[in-house]
Formats: structure tokens, sequence, C-alpha cells
């Protein structure tokens, strides 16, 4: 990591990109309000700390040898005026700000009419965000793959379904997407894209996805230690794309015999990714229980452990979904979860941080 | 299972007991406001439940081959009045009530000055109850073993100083009883018997505990799931002993690679024992983390998640304790955690049960 | 499933497929010595049953409702001539067959010279085909990531000294794919293209490799039940692509505390698959052991378990190696490995079977 | 550790010895056929070891800082001539030596009759050494517990028969005491006492069985590393006792979804193990996968792996048993196991050690 001196000039910051270059690392250059740091992308072992430390308007030149540096707390910390917190914008929507963010919706889209009916639900229900699911990744080839799996006709239908009614009610979209094919495609119609469990390990979508520059919901895979889950997040951010929102959203229950959740919540990877990192952390429940019955306990849980936001899957009809339907509520429910996840994080929020 | 008509006569409860007796099983006469439920202790599928239906006074006879059936919801209900939870009393402290109760002290008691000093600090933190170890499972037998290691009389010592230490504070004690042969001696001294999370699966134990008719706290093995916890918590029931309070403390990290917690705290427990069984449920976010700078946030989570009260390890100086120190809080410490649990339980109790 | 008479012609066999497609399902027609088999892919809950048993020619048909019906011992049983296993053939290489197969070469590809030497190497001591990596998945982005890393002519360098080295010492050659973008370059280069561990649950770069009807080694996610497995492997068998060769290599280790490899070695894996399926299991003991001390043991352990062959780094000097070098062993150790399996095969091999 | 001179007298020796009580720690004296090695029980890092190392008779005193060294590799090779394994002798029995041994019987003595008929089948079929359970650890407290579990006449009693039936068939017994109070009476009747895979935690128990100074069979918790595993073996040489044989049974399953056995067997823990420690490795395959039909296999995989042997529940109506009919297999399938395992054992013996 490079740190310039408070008055570096634009040629100065140049140079050492160059001089970077040269030894076949690619340079993040990370312009705060006071300070410009630029971060080493690659093996730095292979580079002339004491050389670089020379040059015009720099400060200090460090070697950072961890797997996530250019997400890590303290690259944040020297680049954004000291900010321990960096929150990602999303419209007019501000994930990781004072305020919880809600991502609501269906599991999968099944029809235009399933969609508007549940995004008008969960608007009124408080929640901020829309996400449907087009691209489903499912552990049976012969299951319902969502509309994408019927073709990337039907699949673009879906998305432009998903950014119409996204318009309509007012709410910045996500959808998950699965394989780099999709990546152009979904990047056309959507605000947030989401990079599922199943994917986290899957490095060449990460760095597709995040060269689109858009803000990204990284999911942790159900087998990743966090130092995992922090290291493929900077996948993405070594495409220079920093506005990355992280998700908990359970692992393997490793508790022999019967465990009564799909899988094990891991609550305190949230205050655990807030220490290490600047990114904001939301949680997902209604994976992370598979229940109905637990969303409103653990989604208060999340928040008093520090969640940014939740992610809650919501029907109008759980029983009649095509997908994941034990673990969706009503928009009626979700708006009890709002609220009393709201009362919590007020008392949380003066507290903390 | 069977249940008594409302007005059985005692006689009438004696004759089904020894009736149950004939075919090799023990009974537990359950005793509620309105109705008396007898369970059958034992391998259900050798009694004749058809005969027992005929017997007087019975109204209802049914097999239930559960491995938890003693400590279950449905039987609880059935035989306490329709009520969904037992609260365990200690002393005048109430266990799963309307206020949250929280047990707190050092890991292990290294000298009456400092057991006392740290008594003396968690009580005035807002601590309910005074814990200290004896008897320390550890992982390596060259390891200080807490003073029961270095034989029964200072066992029995650090024992009377912790019924002192609990007398003058006004905070009943508890203490963890890792073999048979303490057994007797620690409940001569303390108000409620442990059982920790290495010993969950020692059904020996479980019983001599349970056969003392005192409050067990019961922890979670770190390799079980909930069910097989709940199915070890039975040998206590079966003793006739359920002032059982479970406990949640962490279960081995599964994810690959870097956790940075010492276990998974699984914080969903919580509710689906509450939802499972009649009984109360603790968490201890000192062992489930291992890190001081965790208890705060997971305090607030279990709270969130429903605890009814956390074990957590205190320490006037941490850095001086011979066992756990870097997962321990000040007194001061544990006074935040308490204010800020208080105030998230103050939101929780209205909306829940 | 629908089962086709003895004498069923093309014409009625043509008939069934598009009655199938009718209902929106894909249709995998097996023609096996006797007997045509046609399995559905997709959700046969939606087809009639009673009406594809009318159809001409058809013996019978029934659902099968499992994730993975394609690969099943029952499915491979009914189509082909009663056969439980059906070797896959790479050149003049037999999978599965009576003989052992070895495959062996550098974890990572980095220089001509030094792919050579290790392929002669491997040649001399026993080895069938030729591994080297191109695409490396790497938990950190700062990472050697292969040669394929400093982008696809480099990639395609690597490649192309594969192949030669194939060609010149007669061993067909493998290396894994990473991306979707990375599967019609390699497919013009290789004869076995590889699923690495993490990529398991890419079901979209699963389908495209499908495609390529090239036989495919699949390997296990370190985090992934064997059913899980199975399923994802028939996203592959979904593209009529049913020359797959599953290879064990490792779960995540679950212990509490210090493990000593670097994942578990689930050898009763390999014959779960085989009573499960009619496909060829490899083992990985480089990846699943992470140590190049237990190479021997563990290899003869996963041939006594009934692996039909190995898959093992080797390379001539492993403390040189960029990637994995504690894993690595020489030619000359590999040919300790490859002799006495050999032996042990051949105790096993009349046995069983 | 402190190594004594080769010439060292009783004298001197008892001299270190009283020293070392001087700073609260036992010793443990190691006599091998050239050398004198003392071990220190406790934490030695309150040792003066620069004192001790002036001691007459004193060759190198060192501190030794690990949870498990009197087990040790290294400690054995000092104090026993070198030798790189310590094999146990139990009757005219060597574990650990040139020969397999194989312990089998059946899952639990349910009558004396029961008992002699298996053992008669699996003498004849090549056992060693004849298993019965007693005691048996059960997760339900409704369920057959064994024996043991209708009071300690009838466990008496079915120890009796399991002497009688070792003496009959010139076979030495083993059998799991599961608690504190079972440790006596079980002492006066077999040759071998077992701590099962979840009593392992229990220190107490292994503590109280050590002292017994009787050889002892030691199971891996499915919840342990193996770092744990030998920390907690630890226990019993702590108490002089070092006639302990290791047994790895499976752990807990991690991968999601269904995994088809009943734990993971963990193979590489055999030739681990053999690294760390002077102590000989058995395996057991019964209860590790759960199935008959996979006994076979993976009996052969262990022994290849390096086992020193084997228990393999048995039983000639495994249908009829009472508990874990699904795992036992019968006499002559027995037969069968054992004499593949021995060629598989011929193949590995010259080539390791």
């Amino acid at each position: 990591m490079i740190v310039m001196k408070a008055g570096a000039t634009d040629t100065e910051i140049q140079n050492v990109v160059e001089e970077i270059h040269k030894y076949g690392l690619a340079a993040d250059v990370s312009r705060g309000e006071f300070r410009t740091v630029i971060g080493l992308v690659g093996d730095e072992r292979k580079a002339p700390f004491s050389h670089f430390a020379l040059l015009p308007g720099v400060k200090e030149a460090m070697m950072i040898d961890t797997p996530y540096k250019l997400i890590s707390k303290e690259y944040g910390k020297l680049s954004d005026s000291g900010n321990e917190f960096r929150p990602v914008k999303v419209g007019n929507i501000t994930v990781g700000g004072d305020e919880l963010v809600y991502i609501a919706g269906p599991c999968a889209i099944e029809s235009k009419q399933q969609l508007f009916k549940i995004a008008e639900g969960v608007k009124r229900a408080g929640a901020h965000i829309l996400r449907g699911g087009v691209f489903k990744p499912r552990s049976s080839v012969h299951s319902f793959q969502g509309l994408g799996g019927n073709g990337m006709e039907e699949a673009e239908e879906a998305l432009s379904w998903l950014r119409e009614a996204g318009d309509m009610y007012e709410m910045p979209v996500i959808t998950e997407v699965r394989g780099e094919t999709q990546v152009d495609l979904t990047a056309r119609y959507v605000d947030i894209m989401q990079i599922g469990s199943r994917n986290m390990y899957d490095q060449d979508l990460a760095s597709a996805i995040g060269r689109k520059q858009k803000p990204v919901l990284f999911k942790r895979h159900f087998g990743a230690g966090i130092e995992e889950f922090l290291s493929f997040a900077e996948y993405i951010a070594a495409e220079g794309n920093k506005d990355i929102i992280m998700c908990e959203r359970g692992i393997i229950p490793v508790g022999k015999g019967k465990n009564f959740t799909r899988y094990t919540f891991d609550l305190a990877a949230i205050p655990v990714i807030q220490k290490e990192t600047f990114l904001p952390v939301l949680a997902d429940p209604s994976h992370a229980t598979g229940r109905r019955d637990l969303i409103f306990s653990m989604s208060c849980a999340a928040v008093a452990a520090g969640a940014s936001g939740l992610m809650i899957e919501s029907h109008y009809d759980p029983k009649e979904a095509l997908v994941d339907g034990s673990q969706m509520i009503t928009p009626d429910e979700l708006k009890e979860v709002i609220d009393a996840c709201n009362r919590v994080h007020a008392i949380m929020s003066p507290v903390k941080r």
C-alpha cells in the first residue's frame, strides 16, 4: 500500500501507478478527502517498497500481505478521511447509513402479475429495495430454475418486469446472477447484482460482475469461513468496484443429528466483518433459517448484532410459491418485522459506532 | 403419555403408576392445576396403551415415541394448565419469567479475594446469579484445572467461598460439575449445578445430577444438533427433575479457513428450543465468541432472539485471569451490556409470547 | 423414465421424445444393447405417465422423482445391458475398467520446460493421463492464478504446451476450467475437462462443459454432501453427456481444534457413489491431505476403498513449485505409490465387483 | 522433559522426581532399555529447567509445552530405545505389532446365549478379542441402555458372561465404561476398558480408568479434531498408564445435504496419529459407516491406511439385534473381511515402517 502526501499531484500519483505496473501489478487508486492511497493488486512480494517510498509525492510505502486488503478497515480509513464505514448508495437508498435497509420480494419471479402484487405489498410494508429471482440456483436440474431457465428471452422479459415494478413502486431492484453469460443482460436491468451463496467461490463471475461497476450484493457460501468470504469479495474490489454489500445467510449446520433449521445463522459474522472491513453487512434470515416462524426473532437478532439491513423473501401467499414457500412471509408479517427491527435499531445505534 | 380425567383421585393415579411399572417402565407424574399427566420413562413400545386407556380415571393414553417427551411443549401444556413455558425458580430469582436473568462471575475461582471482588462488581453491575468455576474442563491435562484440580479439600474450600460470596451479595450461586464423584460435594454448596458443553453427552453425570433435584444449567455440546441437546436434557427430566435451564454456547465453526470466533453462536437454537420444549433458554456469549469485543453485540442479539438471560464471564482485570482472559469483560462493561439488553428485551417481550 | 420394448423402432422412440417435449420436458435417449430407455429431464410431476405408457413401443413408464436419475445405477442398468458400471474412454485409456488409472502432473503449469520435465517423469513412473493447471482457482486475488491469470493468450500458450506434452509422452491431457468464458478455448486443447471443487455448485459451468460432449472430471465441493455432489453431476448428464468421472478430494475438517490435514478425505464416498451411480470414481489424495508424507498411505487406502484410480500432483522439485508445493511428490515417489496401489488393487478386484 | 544420563542411578532418578514435586508437578518416569526419561505432568512453565539440568545424573532438561507430550513420538523415542512404536500387550495378543488384531462381537450383550453364540462365531472367523456392550451410551433415555441400564446386578451378570465367553473361546475381552461409578466393577471383569466416542471429553472418567493400569481403548469423539483426541488421551497417560489403543470411528458428516453414511470415516487420522505418537491405532468401520454393505471396503481401506487392527460389530442375525442391527455383519462376512485385510496388510507392512 502506498500512502501519498496530502498535497500529492495527479502527475505524482500517475507516476506511482506506472511504477507499480512495471512490476506486473495493478494499482487501485483510492482518493479520499484529504489523502490518496494506492493499493497494489497482485503479489506484493515482487514489489520494491523501498524504491516506491522514494518516489515524489509518496509519504509511506508498505507491504500488506493479506488476501483482503482493498476492502480492509485500515485501507478504508487511510483513504477515506478516516471513516470506519463506507456506505453503498443505490439510487436514493443508502446501504450502511443511519437507517436500516430492507430488501424484499419473491424468491422467484413467476409472472408479471405475481411480481407486481408482491412489489406493491412489500413497498407498503416498508421495504426499500425489490428483489426477485430470474436465474435460480437449484440443487436439482429437474427443478424449476426460475424463468431464466427457459432461455434468455424469458429471462429478459422477467428482468424487464422487475425493472418496471421497481420504477412503479420507487424501489431500486436486485436479482441474482448465476453465470458469466448472464452478466451483461442483467446489468442492463437491475441496480444491484447479487452473487449467491453457491457462487461465492466463482472468482471469474465475481470479476465479471465487479467490472460492471454497479453495486454488488455478495452472499457468503454456506461452507466458507469469514476470511474466505472476505478474500473472494476482494475479487470484486480488485476490479475497482468497492460498492460491495456483504450478506450473511447461514452456514452448514454442524451439530450431529437433527438441527431444525436449514442452515446455522452465523450472526457473529456481522460484527466481525464490520471490524475487518469498511463494507456494510446485511443478513438474510429467510435462507438462514428456512422457517417462516423464525423470521421475526432472527431478524431482530441480526439487527441487534449490527446488521445494516435485511433481505427477506416475501409473498402474498407463500403456499402458492414454486420455490421456498416454507420460508417466505406475507407483506403484513414483513411490516411487523420491519417495525420491531427499527425499534431494536434505535436502541443499538447510539450505543455502537 | 397418559392424561388423567380432571377429577382423577390419588388412588387412581397411583393405580396407573403401578400398572406402568408392571411393564418395566417408570412413571413421571406431572400434576397441573387442572389435570394430571403421566409420562412413561423407557421404551413405550412395550406398553399396552389400549389397556391403560381403560383404567379408572384415565381420559386418554397415547404413545409418544420421541427421544424428548418429558420436556416437550405438548407434555408441558397438558400437565401445566396450558402454560407454554415453565420458569425455573432459584431462590427469589425466576429464570424464564418476565425479567432477563444475568449470571456473571469469573471463569475460574482463583482465590477468595478474587472471587469476592468480582462478586461485588457483578452485583453492582446488575447480575442476579454468581458463577465461578472450581472443576474446570480443560483440553490439556497440563493446564490449570481450577482449584478442584488440586484435590477435594481445595475444591470444598473454593465452593465454600462461592457460597459465602453468594450469601454476602445476595445472589444464588452456580458452578460446573464435571464428574460423578463431584456431585454430592457440589450439591451441598451451590444453588444451580451446571453441566458443561464437554459433558453434555455424559448421560451418567446427567442422571446423577438430575437426582439431586436442584436446578440444572445444561449446556449444549459444541458438536451436538438441537435434537441431541434436547434428548440428553431428557436424562435429567427422567429423574423427575424438570428445573432445567438450557444454554446455547456455540458450536464448532464449520466454515473453511479462518472464522475469527471460537465457536459459531447458533442463536436460532433459542427460539427453536422454546418452540420444542417448555424450558427456559439462556445464552453464553463469552464462550460462543471467545472475544471480549463481541460480547456487547452478541448479547443484544441473543436477547433479541428470545433468550431468557445471559451467562457472561466477568473479571475486574481480564488480563490477569488464569483461564479465558480474552473473553472476559469488566463489571463496568457488564453493566453496559445489561442496560442495552434490558432495553432490547423491553421491545421484544410485548411483541412475542 | 420410459422403458421401450425390446424391438421398439426409431419412429416409436422419436414419437415418445416428441410427446415428452409437449410437456415442457427434455428427453435423454439412452440406447443399450438390448433396450432403449428414455429419461425425462425436468420436473416429472408435470408429465402424464399413464398417457406415455400407452404410446406405441413403450413397455413401461414411471416417475422417478430424484435429483439424480440420469446417472443412477437403476437407469444405467436398464439402458446398458444390465451393466452396473459404465467406464469412460479417453483415447486408449479406460477410466473405470479393470486397470487403475493414474492422473499426474504439476498443480500449475509454470513454463514449457517445467511441464515437459514433469510429463517425462510421471510417464516413466507409470501415469496414464497428464494434468496441468492453467486457470488456478485461488482464495486470494493477489496470488498467482496460473498462466491463465495473465490473459487468454498466455492461457492458450500453456494449453498448447499441455497438448504437445501429452502427444509427445502419449498421455491424454486434463486441465481445470474455472469459468464459462474458458470453455471453448480449453475444449480445443484437452481430452478431459475438469470442474474443480470450488466450482461444483456452478451449474451454468457444468452445463456449458457438458455440452462439449467431452469427458468431464467432476470434483466434489468441500462443503457438499454426496447427494448434492451427484445432483450437480446430473447437470452434465442432462446435456446428454455421461462421460463423467467423479472425484473425491476431501471435505471441510469438522473436528474442533487442530486436524493436521487440509481436508477430511471421505473415502466412504467412493463405494457409496459406486452403489448409487454407474460412474467411475477417482480420488485425489494430494488436495485431500495437503501433505506429501500422507500420499502413499492414503492412496493405498483410496484404492482399497474401491477407487478406479488416482489424481496426484507431482513435480520434480516440489519445493520450487509456485502453488501447493507441500503436497506434491516426485516422480520417483509416484512410482512407489503406483506400485503399491496396483498390488492392493490386485487383491481387491477379484473380491469385489 | 528431563533426559537422564545413560548410567543414572535410582537415587539420582528419585532425587529428580522429588525436585519436580517441589514445584507442584507430577513426574512420569519412563525407563527405556538404554535411558530413563522423566516427563513433567502439569504446567511446565512453573518449572526451573536450568536448575533441573544441574542435578546429578541429568543429561538434559527442556520444556515441552504441548498438550500431549507423554504419548508423543519424541518422548517415546527418547525413553524407549529409539522405538517409534510401542505395542500394547493384552494377554497373549499384541496390539500394534506385526499382525493385525481384530476385535469383534455384538454391539450390546442381550443374553448369555446370544453372547456365546457370537463369541464362537467371531473366534471361528479369526477374531482375537471379544467385545460386548453392557453400558450402552444412547441418545434417548427411553431406548434400551444395555443390560447395565437395568442396574448393577444385571451389569455384573453380563460382565461375568463376557469374562466366561472370553475364557472359553480364548479371547481377551473388552467393554465400554460410560461413567465413573462403573469403573471398579468393570475393571474386575475385562482385559481392556473402552472409553467411547461420547465420553472422549470426560476427563474425570479418563483419569479414573487410567488409574486402573489396564489397557484402554480410547475412541475419538465425533466432534473432535485430532489434537484434542491426543490431548485427552494424555489424561490417561498422566496417570502413568501408556497402554492406550487409539481408535478412529468417524466424525460428524459436514457435507450439506444427504451423506449416506452415519459419520465420516477420517482414515487420514490413522497415519497422522502414528506420526504424532507411539500409540497403536485401530479403526471401527461399523460405527463410522453405520452400513453393513460398506464394512468390507472400508475395513480394507483402514488397513491400507495403516491401522493396526479393526473393531467390528458382529452378530449371527443382525436383524434381530436390539441396537445397531443395520451396521453389524455375520461371522461369515467377518471372515471375508479378515482374509482380505490380512492380504492388504501383507502388501503394506514391508513397504511402510
